[in-house]
């Protein structure tokens, strides 16, 4: 039973979407209130939004394993945040929220994501709701070895928690689109909460096809570090495609192909995504998966 | 006779595809030698782009016009860094560089597009002999009122000058389609300042079809200058596309659309922009012309 839950925005101060969505909502709560349980909304990161960046001293979005939390020697901005919003939402491990819905934004042209990162019945039975009610929404589960307690994600102060991650749009900027899209999977997973609790889920496909994280890869770099090529034309905005073995995933500045080496196809996703060039991430890989609903 | 001609990129310092092809350029001078002039090449903000951003106090490529480089109290980061680059291409008024390409990105879906700030015959003829070989270019004017001493783009330290200006890309972020469009961009107008010096350019169409920049609108606001809107799906990336009396182009995040309000038809160019949040633009509106190369 789900009784209190959080909408958080703003994790990524440059990612307008889920603070505009805030916006609207502390406006006119009903959109988001249910009647067998509690909505709340917190602005996670207002100092990065002032100055219009994803983050000033540390990605908050990275800052909330229970080791991290717990070192008081970690004072950054965003180490000092995150132990304000566990004191507010959690503290994790015995929660005040039960459930948490963290909006996200991307560069990438990954349509509306929703992203899972633990295992159960609950999560594949939302994720069918979801898609059920969203034909193009696309399922992304990092269900790794981690405890909750290892997780670095906000959202995993809860016990419970998904990731409403929706592109392509630029950092800093809201798109028609993608607003929306990010307001109905944030408003159909309100609804299956509802259902879940009142035990009156409907029913759902036995089986839905989803995404599992393998690994990111790096764009091409130099001996010395330096980037030395871009994302091929032929895997830009094709998010969840199939990538093959022998495929052009690089091109170096001088125009050479570099091929994808793996042995067998998988799939990307965060494709050329701004934010990680500070890692120079490429991508990430994922393989195709199915999920049970019974 | 042009005699020496500069290309500059990282005029803003978050628009990687001029820096990284001035790298590629740097180490492979040859591609951007040609027979009748002398190129050079200049990083322009090299500050912002250790820092990852448009600029860090100033937009450099509003620094220019000669009252500003002659008043030493303007000494911001940006400010100090025009006068540098104008003591090195310039002065302006008689500069030692004949003719400056300007490398821009821009994260509205406008193609490669070449951005003229001045009227001329050769200004006509260089774009119709870009448009020849490059069919998806774009030819965006904006021969204003102003003499070229009150502009205060860079590139306007020369007499003469152009931006090359390509998208949809992410500031901070490489495009293969970009970077390519830029290169072939950049090396067309460097053909055919070569082929003008030598009084041999080639015969062109009479005519080329081009737009000239009338005003720039605004994204909905509140009384408080709060943001009330976005911009339209059915004019996000729609640039050159027709504008119509009484199209949707804004919707409020309440849902509500807001219509165009012009009398006649227009098109639109940096349609949601992310540089040009600060100050809530939300497109530039155009006139579509014709240019004769006669």
């Amino acid at each position: 039973m789900i009784k209190k839950l959080a909408i958080v925005g703003g994790t990524h101060g440059n990612e307008f979407t889920g603070i505009y969505l805030l916006k609207k909502w502390q406006e006119s709560p009903e959109m988001v209130a249910r009647d067998s349980f509690d909505t709340e909304m917190l602005m996670a990161n207002p100092q990065a939004y002032g100055q219009n960046k994803r983050y000033i001293d540390h990605d908050l979005n990275r800052c909330f394993s229970v080791a991290d939390l717990a070192n008081d020697s970690l004072s950054s901005i965003e180490q000092r945040r995150a132990k304000e919003i566990n004191q507010q939402l959690g503290p994790k491990g015995a929660p005040r929220i039960d459930f948490i819905i963290d909006l996200h934004t991307t560069t990438s042209n990954m349509g509306p994501t929703l992203l899972i990162t633990k295992k159960g019945k609950f999560y594949n039975q939302l994720a069918a709701y979801v898609k059920m009610h969203m034909p193009d929404a696309m399922i992304s589960c990092d269900e790794d070895d981690k405890t909750n307690e290892e997780h670095h994600f906000l959202s995993t102060v809860a016990l419970d928690s998904v990731m409403v991650e929706v592109g392509p749009v630029n950092q800093s900027v809201l798109s028609h689109d993608v607003f929306e899209q990010s307001a109905q999977m944030t408003l159909l997973i309100l609804d299956f909460v509802e259902l879940y609790n009142r035990d009156e889920v409907p029913e759902l496909p036995e089986t839905i096809d989803a995404f599992r994280y393998i690994e990111s890869i790096k764009l091409p770099l130099t001996a010395d570090g330096e980037r030395a090529g871009m994302v091929h034309r032929n895997i830009q905005n094709q998010d969840f495609k199939m990538i093959e073995p022998g495929q052009p995933i690089f091109v170096t500045f001088g125009g050479q192909e570099i091929c994808y080496q793996g042995e067998k196809s998988v799939y990307g996703s965060f494709i050329n995504e701004a934010a990680y060039y500070d890692n120079n991430l490429a991508m990430s890989l994922l393989e195709k998966i199915t999920l049970s609903t019974r």
